[in-house]
């Protein structure tokens, strides 16, 4: 069964064999086509759709059905490559509290663990999925999901088996933060929850996860240092994990320089960076990936885009969906904070929403439309994609139901 | 017919004689209940239905209808009122290259004041149609629409008359700026302009409209000075049409006095303000409205909400949703905007947008969960109000069809 989708008044297809076909600079590098169609096939038990066919609509061959999107916009679906949806609870006043200038001791993360392990798997499972259905409802049609507050064997075990119900991209992250019930045993208890992390925890939690991912914060005294991050993320790769990082969210830290020595796929954050970090990443095949929903949550300066991106690094965007320091799951949002708080251009920022955040997962089967690729495509209801950031907040993009 | 409401975890009233049911500051002047229910009646061919009753849903009466919303919030539905709706063209390219610091001459707002003048009425009904239509669809219940593409009289008048097919809210708004067909005329232009907005273009939109407007900034060159804005806005008032000024979004000019001494409902903008401004607003009953998304869409300063509020002014918050300086139709993203921004707690955005809104527009039926007032309800997808700053980008508020 093949589709033809038609009435595409713009393509963004992120191809860059296509560029040039539309000679503008405020859609470099996207790959756009105008007046185009997008053919797709397959589907069946066990495969996505693939596209079949990329051209102007006066070329498009035939299908068995066909829609007419009467002139909107089409784009890649957004790859969110950074998430942490398994949680339950609910931390909304510490939030106004936080914003209000108020004080607040709700707890912070310690009541998520609690409230996530204190979850059936029933009540866990409707709210991933809730999350996932929203996420789908603003064009994100690949997510990431993180582990990381349920922080035992039983319980990290438990978000990565749940997560992996709703995608491939799991994320291993027992090394989130010192748990609460390590925290009073001092170094004692901080050494023996890092032993867990790399032993029992990390045998327990593989078989269900693609990558590893440490918060690398040595600013903050439930995250790890450099050296803890290194002997995490390296028990990890020994048991076949890929590698991500948090790192350089609060200070100039090491994490950066990790990830790129270590070969991560991205690391993520980066509001901090030195020269020699820039440089680092600038020579390596590892993605930066922003998370201004961050900075718009917690009234933090926004990391600088521009001069990543002037040095040749790799931006992607995501949204951090997390119950504390984010709970935004708009990828709509995150490309118009790229561009009017980080300096991204508006291609650059919809370039790091898409091809670049596939990249992030190390992934080539998405984040594109091209022949062969996944059938992930976003519509939005404007003309033309710049509608994104211009009409920031309107809920105007959707995946695409094929 | 009735129709009972329940399954509300939270409900806003912005009813302050039911202020003390829930003791915590986080929700201070919002007469928030728990666990509430709320009776609608009535909506036949001439009238929309009202509240009935409010109150604890295990004392609710019974009703002929019943929703059950199933834990989630309800708060009034939002009144955005400041927007420029009646246009036709896109201006997408012109907001990326703004925001990408390129060069580019698309024309600015005579391209919009062309296209409108351009499109036929089907047209435009239908792009006025679809966009209040999206409003709804994020929980606005009232619009307040301004003419100002048109800047002639026909054109004027059309405009009004279409606003007019969907609000009651309408605004005339010749003084927007000296149209382009008035430019080459140096002075005389200027003033044959001036005496067609207080004469023959006023009365003819003096019957599709409720109120006048003037965009007053001596630091623009096509908009109007103080002494400008007086003589329209009391010729406007002649003609039997209420104020709301444009004042002081580029710099301190004379629009928030001039606004507080006719007795304007609102004076819009407000970026710029002196001392004596600020004390002029706090001792008068005009509404100072606040439009963040302008700041957002242009990257320039915020204005000083608690500066505003410290003083006891009343500030609301709208979208002035128009192609040029901020084509945001989102009060959820205002109300986010105004938290992280401007300074207001989320209890002030929410009232910003409601309650305050409703006397920026002179109303008592709207703005308020209360008997006797109109049944304008959204409703929240979360179990608090708080998630709509909490949740910035995601679509979870929408008007309550009934
Ligand atoms: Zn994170
Ligand atoms: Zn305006």
């Amino acid at each position: 069964m093949s589709m033809l989708i038609t009435g595409i008044h713009e393509l963004v297809t992120c191809d860059e064999t296509l560029d040039g076909a539309v000679e503008e600079e405020l859609h470099a590098r996207l790959g756009l086509l105008r007046d185009a169609a997008v053919v797709i096939a397959g589907g069946g038990e066990d495969s996505a759709p693939v596209v079949e066919w990329v051209g102007p609509a006066s070329q498009a061959p035939a299908a068995d059905w066909a829609i007419d999107l009467e002139g909107r916009a089409v784009i890649p679906g957004f790859v969110d490559s950074h998430s942490h949806l398994v949680f339950a609870g609910d931390r909304s006043a510490e939030f106004a509290a936080r914003m209000s200038g108020t004080p607040y001791d709700g707890g912070g993360i310690a009541t998520t663990v609690a409230a996530t392990r204190g979850a059936d798997d029933a009540e866990l499972r409707t709210l991933i999925q809730h999350r996932v259905q929203e996420m789908r409802a603003q064009g994100t049609t690949t997510v990431e999901i993180k582990s990381g507050y349920g922080l035992s064997v039983a319980d990290e075990v438990r978000a990565l088996r749940l997560a992996r119900e709703v995608t491939e991209e799991t994320t291993y992250l027992g090394a989130h933060v010192v748990p609460p019930d390590h925290r009073d045993g001092g170094e004692a208890g901080r050494a023996a929850y890092l032993d867990l992390v790399c032993g029992e925890m990390l045998e327990a939690c593989a078989p269900h996860a693609r990558w590893i991912d440490v918060f690398c914060e040595p600013a903050s005294p439930y995250a790890f240092t450099g050296e803890e991050s290194r002997r995490i993320l390296e028990a990890g790769r020994a048991a076949g994990l890929e590698l991500r990082v948090h790192g350089n969210q609060l200070s100039e830290g090491p994490g950066v320089q990790l990830a790129v020595e270590l070969g991560a796929a991205s690391v993520d954050h980066c509001t901090f960076l030195t020269d020699a970090d820039v440089d680092a990443l600038a020579g390596s095949d590892t993605v930066a990936t922003l998370l201004p929903g961050v900075e718009f949550s917690t009234r933090q300066p926004y990391p600088d885009a521009r001069r990543l991106l002037g040095a040749g690094v790799d931006v992607a965007i995501a949204t951090d969906c997390n119950p504390g320091t984010c709970y935004s799951s708009s990828m709509p949002l995150m490309v118009a904070l790229a561009v009017r708080e980080m300096g991204m251009t508006p291609a650059e920022a919809l370039r790091g929403a898409t091809v670049v955040a596939a990249k992030a997962l190390r992934r080539n089967d998405i984040g594109t439309i091209a022949v062969g690729r996944r059938a992930d495509l976003a519509v939005v209801d404007a003309p033309s994609w710049l509608h994104i950031p211009y009409r920031v907040g309107v809920p105007l993009v959707r995946a695409l139901e094929v």
